[in-house]
């Protein structure tokens, strides 16, 4: 237990949300800032890096469960390869690490440090690809990236190197492409609703803002509790146009070549600081009891005349809780206080805490603490297994109710370049105005306040009437447009 | 299915081992080679992914179960790092792949693509220890590592880009560490022994091929059927070296300062090309039930008037095969022959096929049939799930005894460099002769045949008599050396 976790967190989570989150993120031991001279790196520590395991395992085992596999691609990708499809050099190269010397040699060929697989996958593709029985399609890797981004580190959100996964898939049609876009979209969704307690908006992104030579991207967006929107997954159909430049060709049942219609989607390790942001307090991270590495700590409180009796009736209840396959910590150490106890788990983000004093003892009982509220419940000692995930499934939702009361109350609507930009700095969240479609007409948002549109809802034909106009040039308005503040 | 996998095997295992392992594992569709311009890099397909994952699971339980937690550090090492442990630097110099630029500028310090982390881990145990309180300290990490070697693409066992698993471990005491780099090593023997069906011997590397820096290097070495030797896993009492350089020290319980006793452990794909190397034959791949993608293959044989009922019967069995818990694929395709469908599975490496036609479905039974050598078995349908993991275990021991028999077959002994030279010339495998130490009496051996000293026994007090000799100088024995080729 290093001397820095004693400390406490100083900063406040409504007033400086940066400087607290960057505080939570070290202080509950999740990351560390990378070395000198590395700026925009970070070592990502145990306790962080469990949080991104269960991220893993839930989305692998969803991705597994619908048709997609694993592979591994290098993670260089020589500079011919991403000039080939010219969207994706254009979009990706003032951020690219270069690898120049092999040795003690230069190379021949300079080789990116991959910002995203498209440019090496395709061309596997093109070779594994050759009837339409060999389609579908589906892979996907687990890796890092580099993107030579020059703006300030923020762990998980912002930094040069990161870890996700990218699936990339080919399909008949350009209908399939489509349900494969969405069917990865909706399981990014899940993620965050089922896994953590994050509510989220599903929409595409503005034609300009699309990947590059993307047909279409359509993403999840999450509310952080300072106003500002995270992009927490992007799902793209590609259309054909990497089939086109990487030779993605497939003989369809006429024996007539055609073109793949291929997808691409990634999650990143930004869903694990969309998850620390949202829940989190002054007093530190707050978890989910689904992906808590630790569910439930056991702090026994005793006298000296008591401490037999009640160590032992706590050791008992944390065995019966290890047993029904709760993640438990019973927490005996001698040396610390209850007091301590309680804020160094708290810091930690342990989601219920138990604790038992001689009247537990004495009456067959425990006390349960809900971590976001300190709600605390006396309950029976028999089938504490089994009461314990109610509890669980309590915090869950109070933690969601929390989350999304803050995103219903932040979509606010208007129908003017002023209202929008009154209403975005006054609250933040999201402002939604009928658009025309027309990049141009973001630019007097983008300029004074650096909000843009962070995505379009799918529905536009209901939510776009005939006679709305854009709430910026006056011209038909063919989308709803959300405008946000983004990390 | 692509039709190069129509094509079976047309090189032998005996005769050409390196093209032959070489078209198995591009024919069972296990991986590609790298694009043009990248060289020593390959495409890891999803057949040949999934049997990394299941080497990371099983060595990932074990690690998680004797105290160790992953973590992720960056995979860029500033040259500056790499210079503070001039053993490391001296090490991997030559080796290492060099980003100068990141986007349009050039950056101030080159940074080396990781060939290994110490150099970068150990600067942060350096702030996470303080007192011998935090001790011990142990992380691993999965990922990729690059090393820029100069040699022909071999794929899993020689490529500038690999995958593996590091670990990083602190101490209190050089004992605890030397307790701390077996159980790695026991685990990695483990993994070879109980997934892999392969034995392994465990040794120590002779001092002048040791890890640069290390204090010892340990290693297990399985032998390959051409004689060869493949390192195939290696765990490094560092001694207090990294410490010292990166000023990893805690307080005792006497408040004073120590180094801290470090190791670190490594296994790569390479576990990969062994596997692939030791079973397989002209047909193909063979893989162990233990580790198959597929474990059991159901192939119907019918006529136009049996179809329905044998098609109706292979797919009950195979529901009760999957509902028991057994990876299994119902091969019930239209267009193929069952001739055409066995030769596609055993070049795929499916362990155990049932064959069903109509005097199975008449006698209410199954054909068993075990890939390595074609055993062919008639069973009761009955308590198909329980009878199948009884072949499991049969085909897994008869790889395993191959294995072992090679093994046992190919230790030889010899206590001349004649005799060493001759019988390594010969036969391959081990040669186990006394040995003085000396790097010197290594280079008569090394220069004529390329064999070296791949590993030494630790027992080295019971094996080297008094009285014994080195078999090259003629100089007092202190260990026993393995010569072999290797990998």
């Amino acid at each position: 237990m290093s001397s820095e976790q004693d400390l406490g967190i100083t900063e406040s989570k409504q007033h400086n949300t940066g400087e607290w989150y960057a505080e939570v993120v070290i202080k509950a031991g999740l990351a560390n800032y990378g070395p000198d001279g590395m700026s925009g790196f970070i070592v990502t520590r145990p306790r962080g890096y469990a949080l991104w395991e269960a991220i893993q395992q839930e989305l692998d085992s969803k991705f597994k469960a619908t048709g997609v596999q694993n592979a591994y691609f290098p993670m260089f990708i020589p500079e011919s390869y991403l000039e080939r499809e010219k969207d994706i050099v254009e979009g990706f190269d003032p951020e690219v690490a270069w690898v120049t010397h092999g040795g003690h040699d230069e190379l021949e060929e300079r080789l990116a440090v991959r910002p995203t697989s498209e440019s090496i996958i395709a061309p596997y593709m093109a070779q594994w690809v050759r009837s339409h029985r060999d389609l579908p399609l589906r892979v996907n890797q687990w890796c890092s990236v580099v993107r030579w981004e020059a703006t300030e580190t923020k762990p998980f959100f912002r930094t040069k190197e990161f870890l996700w996964q990218e699936g990339h898939t080919a399909h008949e049609t350009h209908d399939e492409a489509w349900d494969e876009t969405m069917t990865r979209l909706d399981q990014y969704a899940e993620l965050y609703e089922d896994l953590l307690a994050i509510p989220v908006l599903k929409g595409q992104k503005p034609d300009h803002d699309k990947f590059p030579g993307a047909h279409k991207t359509t993403t999840v967006e999450a509310l952080m509790p300072d106003g500002k929107s995270v992009q927490a997954g992007t799902s793209h159909h590609l259309g054909t146009s990497f089939a086109e430049a990487f030779d993605i060709t497939f003989s369809d049942e006429d024996e007539e070549t055609q073109p793949a219609h291929t997808t691409s989607w990634g999650l990143s390790w930004r869903a694990l600081g969309a998850l620390i942001m949202t829940h989190s307090d002054d007093q530190g991270l707050v978890l989910p009891p689904t992906i808590a590495p630790e569910q439930v700590v056991v702090v026994p409180i005793w006298q000296e005349d008591t401490k037999d009796d009640v160590l032992d009736y706590a050791d008992e209840v944390a065995d019966d809780l290890a047993d029904s396959g709760v993640r438990v910590e019973l927490d005996d150490r001698d040396e610390r206080n209850p007091g301590f106890k309680f804020n160094e788990w708290e810091l930690k983000g342990v989601p219920v805490r138990i604790e038992i004093g001689p009247h537990e003892v004495e009456d067959d009982e425990v006390t349960i603490v809900h971590r976001p509220d300190g709600e605390s419940i006396t309950a029976d000692r028999d089938d504490i297994g089994e009461t314990i995930q109610e509890h669980f499934d309590e915090v869950y939702a109070k933690l969601y109710a929390a989350a999304e009361e803050n995103l219903d109350d932040s979509v606010r609507e208007a129908d003017s370049r002023e209202e929008i930009l009154g209403t975005l700095g006054q609250h933040g969240g999201y402002v939604k105005a009928p658009w025309c479609g027309d990049e141009e007409c973001e630019e007097p948002i983008k300029e004074p306040l650096a909000a843009e549109i962070v995505m379009c809802p799918f529905d536009d034909e209901e939510t776009v009437g005939d006679d709305e106009t854009c709430a910026i040039c006056g011209d038909d308005a063919t989308q709803t447009a959300y405008f946000a503040k983004n990390y």
